[in-house]
């Protein structure tokens, strides 16, 4: 929730001081390799020795993905590297370095600008994250944050792609759904006498990157993988149909807080179609999939859930279908989360 | 100027359909070095081996840097990824890749977005740049465009910066000043009928990157530059404070299209702080610029035009004074365009 904050708006600050304010607050955690910082036109940094690049870009735009009511600026911050992190994360990366563009109204407070950039930095130096860049642009109709983030591979070896899932292959999530859908209508609503609606607000406000659990999936042989940001019921259909496959889901097995059970009656379409959740969807052969919950278990993290298998598509192509609690096994819509409809 | 345009508004199109369309608008122009295109979470891209990389990134929002009625999809895409590369430009460094995030209404055509992908494309293909992923997002307030370009550089050796300019060095510009300053007024105002205006609106709508001047400037030896987007008065200045020196610019060697003179009172104003030319800024020893004047010549490029001289600061710091046509120095003050006034 947004608190009354000290400091001078930045329509007084203007946007040259801002930008050294900011850069006092971004760290330097990059090992040297991101030499230059806020000052020159552009960015240098330098990609270990025989690395890939892996890049990616994500809009967040006020009223469609944030409103200023509902979260705290260091919150919002996080969120918008975390979405990043994620896509980074879904590809088996290491996260390096980010730019960031930031489109604001001029009414806000320097303070509140570098309590964003602060968010930012935090959840960044847990993962070795150095912010070398960005723009600031007066965005008077609704503010817009645009980060990039740039991480390393190997050079050789597959990266996790959402082509790569094969028949017979296990489907697993790396996390609880539904949480951050529940937090959405938390805030929507104003539904704050609700039982466990602080981890659900947090869920949506506060993703948490699966980075260090991508990095491991991607050593350990798995091959097919993507982060939840449209929903099971969106997002799966994407893996079958980049890999050619059909996919099937135990109901029973999907993990669903008791918390959104209880408080919903449309619970299952907020675990399945609720997006924003940023656990890691992945698919696997047994044989790695078993030594995924070993390893997960023996660096004492919490085991990926299985729920359901990848088959061979049908003579009508890839489709997804659910085994419910009777063993019978129904199609279901698929549904993606878009923002034109569509 | 916007024209009627056949297609399918992407609310209708929806915005994973519209993604494939872009696909296959942008080309490869990597020599197989991003191979992955738009469709995982995140692009792979190959430096070449033992190269820095150089990130930029920019924002344009719609009533703040662009109307869509000023200009037509395909030039808007020119702008959008012209400016990037003239960050790019102003290091020295060549561009390889670029992340594009749109912000969209809504009720925008299929065709039209086409269109301003195929504007970067056309562009970044002179350049041997490639599209390698992006964002679609909602934006009901305000369009937008948030680009990311990544460079590359020689591990070694100094890339150009603004805090390299040392007293003694030739300041000299890589073009005319205040072309675009002039296509913004004859938009704003639609003055229509003035001689010149189409070339004046070109200059604010289509600039032209100085990619190949900027690498080439910097295996001359010039070591500090920059891009001219906030104006002569309000960049000069930010290579000064940067470097610790003065400078002196000679009135009359500052290249100013007659055109402008012409037509506008405040031609001067328009263009020492008008701000958009997009042409570099640099400052080098004589010899090193005696250097390039017979390089560009040789090369059948346009010769950069010395418009004054670095000197020590004196005690109150950097400064900044002009030598007018009598040849009496006089300190301007600074005026940097500021997105927050400031």
């Amino acid at each position: 929730m947004a608190m009354p904050s000290g400091g001078t708006a930045i329509r007084q600050v203007g946007e040259f001081p801002l930008i050294e304010i900011l850069g006092r607050v971004a760290g330097d955690h990059s090992g040297g390799r991101a030499p230059l910082r806020m000052g020159d036109d552009a960015a240098v940094w330098k990609p270990r020795p025989g690395r890939r690049v892996v890049a990616t870009t994500d809009l967040m735009v006020e009223h469609v993905h944030f409103r200023l009511d509902w979260v705290d600026w260091e919150t919002l911050g996080h969120k918008a590297l975390a979405v990043n992190l994620s896509d980074i994360a879904a590809m088996g990366a290491r996260p390096s370095v980010a730019l960031v563009g930031l489109g604001l109204h001029g009414y806000e407070k320097d303070r509140e600008v570098a309590d964003l950039y602060r968010g930012m930095d935090r959840l960044g130096a847990r993962h070795g994250l150095t912010i070398i860049g960005g723009d600031i642009s007066s965005s008077p109709a609704a503010a817009m944050i645009a980060v990039t983030v740039l991480g390393e591979a190997p050079r050789s070896g597959q990266l996790m792609m959402r082509s790569a899932a094969r028949p017979g292959d296990v489907i697993a999530v790396t996390g609880p759904l539904g949480l951050a859908a529940a937090g959405l209508r938390v805030l929507e609503r104003q539904l704050l006498t609700l039982d466990g609606e602080p981890s659900m607000r947090e869920a949506f406000n506060r993703p948490e990157p699966r980075v260090r659990e991508g990095r491991l999936l991607r050593r350990l042989g798995v091959r097919a993988a993507m982060d939840l940001s449209d929903g099971l019921l969106g997002d799966l259909p994407k893996i079958c149909s980049a890999s050619g496959v059909s996919a099937v889901i135990d109901m029973l097995r999907i993990p669903i807080p008791n918390a959104i059970r209880w408080a919903f009656d449309d619970w299952f379409d907020m675990a399945l179609r609720g997006g924003e959740d940023y656990e890691l969807l992945f698919t696997a052969p047994a044989a790695v999939f078993a030594r995924v919950m070993r390893t997960f278990d023996r660096a004492g993290m919490r085991s990926p859930i299985a729920i359901g298998e990848i088959v061979a598509a049908g003579p009508d192509g890839p489709s997804l279908s659910v085994r419910g609690a009777s063993g019978r096994v129904r199609d279901i819509a698929p549904g993606a989360f878009s923002h034109f409809g569509g």
